[in-house]
């Protein structure tokens, strides 16, 4: 039967519970002002149950809020910059970002959004040692790694050989998610120790992007920019259905979805009119969270200084 | 009811069509390789019965061939560039290319990409006379006018100053449209002597866009890139209540939809994964085609040349 | 002999001082922290002996110092701020500002690189009048007009359709400059409320932007990002021939410039290698300024915090 | 002394030819159309003579003719593509193309924009193998690596590392160039079997480029785009004491270069001021001719098409 799509462990989760499956998996909830935060572990044996890969995931929850009211938005950077924090791993060598997707498919242009914005420092640390010494710096890079269309190349191999050659301590993957339901576009960020699984994100990535293939831990962060067009057409489906009281065979449901594209074999996708300002302003949040749980010696204000500085 | 959202004449026909509604439109197609060419003239009349502005409308289409052989592709400009020019009033004074759309979006930048693309001339008679008249060159002018949250300004109030300074012999209007079918994405063009209306294109033009506002003949060519998200669940729950055997009232189907969008009062689309290589590809098509119609001297080789030289 | 280039006035002062022709120009300096502010009114007088149209020209002086440190920037913007609202003539009409330039050459991208960071806020006062009012806002319309080989248009042709349209009480026009000394670039900002002239800014506009052409007042800012190179090569002879203590005939002097050009009768200009930063740096401050200008219920702190929210 | 800058072997040779040190060097030309071809081989002792390392440098001049004339443009995209094709080295793996220079800077966007128009294929031989080998494609992947100030990384480390893991056959490294003089700038093209070596190119790599550092060999190929600004001042200034016959002492010379940069330290370039144009130009021609050499099985014509189809 057809699958339905999602990159967040919050619906993965839902679409599970409905059938009482949630060994394995333990949640807890805070808030900070207007922001939601929520952490699940997954055990092996939750990995087992929900067929999402074990490990921390961490979400938050803001809703229209963040893009209106600045306060909101600092809230919302400190808090991802907290979570961050407790995932990168101690020790030596910088930390690599890699801007994950298509920088010419706005829904799709998260990571690369991201890695604009970022305060890279692993040369300055090569170059004038006491500059960076002095500044509060911690050791930054970064690189967008195009797409297969782009490049011929996955972005997994173009970041296991850059790992090798420079030798970070972690990875962390910047990706536009796919979520199930509309509401969360652009209002929810996903962050996990897990890193990036085949068939994900946007741009649905070949290969998987974590500790096993690039050999250091990686750390994903992302946003859903967009809801899988077959995946909706099934939910709506199901709702007349429920609404009206019969049940519709998987196989009318999977003709009808089939029919929508038209054999085409094509991915479609939904997503808001004002998806360039929703992924600009999701870049935003990202970077700047990045940037100060990176540069542990510098406070918000004082990076955002550094960007609009000449 | 909610209403069905289509920016193309040829699916307003098929809605209207059912409720055989059709006095006083008139339809001849023709066939040139692999390229469809349907021609609707619309009466007033018919502009009661369909709803869509009387005048002329022409679609090409040619399926997913276009972007693998090159010979269709040269067919389709040809085609294009023919019934353009049957459309361009003759007379003096340039044809002004309007790119309308926002950039920034990947399924709405059809507008801007095809003016950067347009071999403009218009300075070229005004300071170098003897050179414009060697090159078989007709007289061209373009501008991609941004939208309203970038420049405060309507499109159509920006082209109807510049109309007013310059005073182009007719304005042609590039823009990305909405189908109703996922399956004519970037697969359809449609070309008019109506201009555009309001509510029309990726962007939703609030004001007019034609004669009457611009004060000179206005022709549109656009190619759908995106379905709006609740005309597509619309369509796809009434597939599904007809194969069932039941008729859902309207307040239920709408209910169900507006569910979907969460009381968000934002605008979704669903456009393909892989939208920036078919805007480009439309873009390459569309911008071929006026080159060739306005620059008469020059043949579609000859302009592919001047575009790919240093 | 061949005409030294500058747009800035106090560099043509400066070259004329030598002469000792200085009727007609009062010179006031004062300084806000690490920026020096020059104003100069030049009298009709004045107009005849320096060559520089009549009216008011004020610089700001800040060095190296605006792009290492936050409080420099934000004294910078105040007092751009300032001098920019003394200018804004009164009355009914909302601020255009005119991005020129070439956005596709990273030292003539100033203009576009500024309308782009800007709050217009035009369209809100027409569609939400009362959020428009209760936030502070004054109104505010903006665009880069692109330049004659992209549009087939002047600038100031394209501008002066729109003024007619939507009847703005003042234009603000913003280009990159040349000036005469590497020193200069990007560590100065010019303002004036005579406009601009043909022949200046790095693009050469061929016709006049100011109020003649325009049918209201024209204000420029500009940030000088090149040193025109035959200017350059001039200065270096002159300063040899001095420092040894002899006097080449002119014609000597501009055979050797020529044959540096090589006979292309092509411009060249002298450009810093980082221009990428220093030109976005330049875009922050004016743009930075111009919404504090305009936007009187507002400080710099809400208008940051305007673009760095999602 | 103070060094002058160029990173063309013609322009070295030329500079050393007057203190007649020519040994190692052997030289050949041949025309073809309007484009002159000079193949330089130096030997290890041409190496220690002329400061360049030793290998193979071929040289593509056609002026101004390369722009206006699509002939012109053929015969040097086909002329460049034989050289190429005599450099790539046989034998399993694929060709990586790397994109070098900073896209915000248009006289060093050369690079990024060739690897944008490349047409990549590794994963088409990975994913689609009968399609692969049915249309007479090489294998082709590519990257544009950005610069130190944007990655915190060499491209030299990035592409080090990519070849690593994806075990090309050799690497093509595209980068603009500094020239002498500005009659060359974007007229001439060098191909080099030497890789790229420290301070060379726009952004001045600070690693070497090549077979030691990459492990593979290295291809090179560039067109200046910039004058240093210093080389030309010296060389100005040497024609003006040249022409009045005295001759300055160093110092001198350096104190006026020196002051021409106020002690800013900084790095100045001259340039064109259509740049873009130019290196939107010689993008064109130098990925044309990469894809004519990697792609065997295909014409000129056919890569051609297969950029402006859908």
């Amino acid at each position: 039967m057809y699958r339905k799509r999602t990159d967040l462990a919050l619906e993965t989760r839902e679409l599970h519970a409905k059938k009482g499956q949630e060994d394995g998996i333990v949640v807890t909830t805070r808030q900070a002002g207007e922001v939601k935060i929520t952490a699940m572990e997954i055990s092996p044996a939750g990995e087992a149950s929900c067929g999402k890969a074990a490990g921390r995931y961490v979400t938050l929850e803001a809703g229209a809020v963040w893009r209106a009211e600045p306060e909101a938005f600092e809230t919302a950077v400190s808090e991802l910059a907290k979570e961050l924090r407790a995932m990168l791993p101690a020790g030596e060598g910088c930390v690599l970002a890699a801007g994950l997707g298509n920088r010419e498919i706005t829904a799709d242009s998260l990571g690369p959004k991201v890695t604009d914005r970022l305060l890279v420092t692993r040369h300055i640390k090569l170059l004038e040692k006491d500059l960076f010494a002095s500044a509060g710096f911690g050791e930054l890079a970064a690189l967008a790694s195009g797409v297969l269309g782009q490049t011929g190349m996955e972005s997994a191999e173009i970041m296991a050989g850059i790992v090798k050659q420079i030798k970070p301590r972690c990875v962390i993957a910047i990706d536009a998610l796919a979520s199930r339901r509309l509401e969360r576009l652009a209002s929810t960020v996903q962050l996990s120790d897990t890193g990036i699984r085949p068939g994900s994100g946007v741009s649905n990535h070949r290969a998987a992007f974590n500790r096993e293939t690039l050999g250091v831990p990686v750390i994903s962060v992302g946003v859903p920019t967009v809801v899988d067009a077959g995946t909706l057409a099934f939910d709506l489906l199901e709702e007349l259905a429920d609404r009206e009281g019969f049940s519709p065979d998987d196989a009318t449901m999977e003709k009808i979805v089939e029919g929508l594209q038209c054999g085409s074999g094509k991915d479609f996708f939904v997503t808001p009119k004002d998806s360039d300002a929703l992924t600009t302003g999701a870049a935003r949040l990202i970077s700047a969270a990045i940037n100060l749980a990176v540069h542990r010696g510098m406070t918000q204000r004082e990076l955002a200084e550094y960007q609009s500085g000449w």
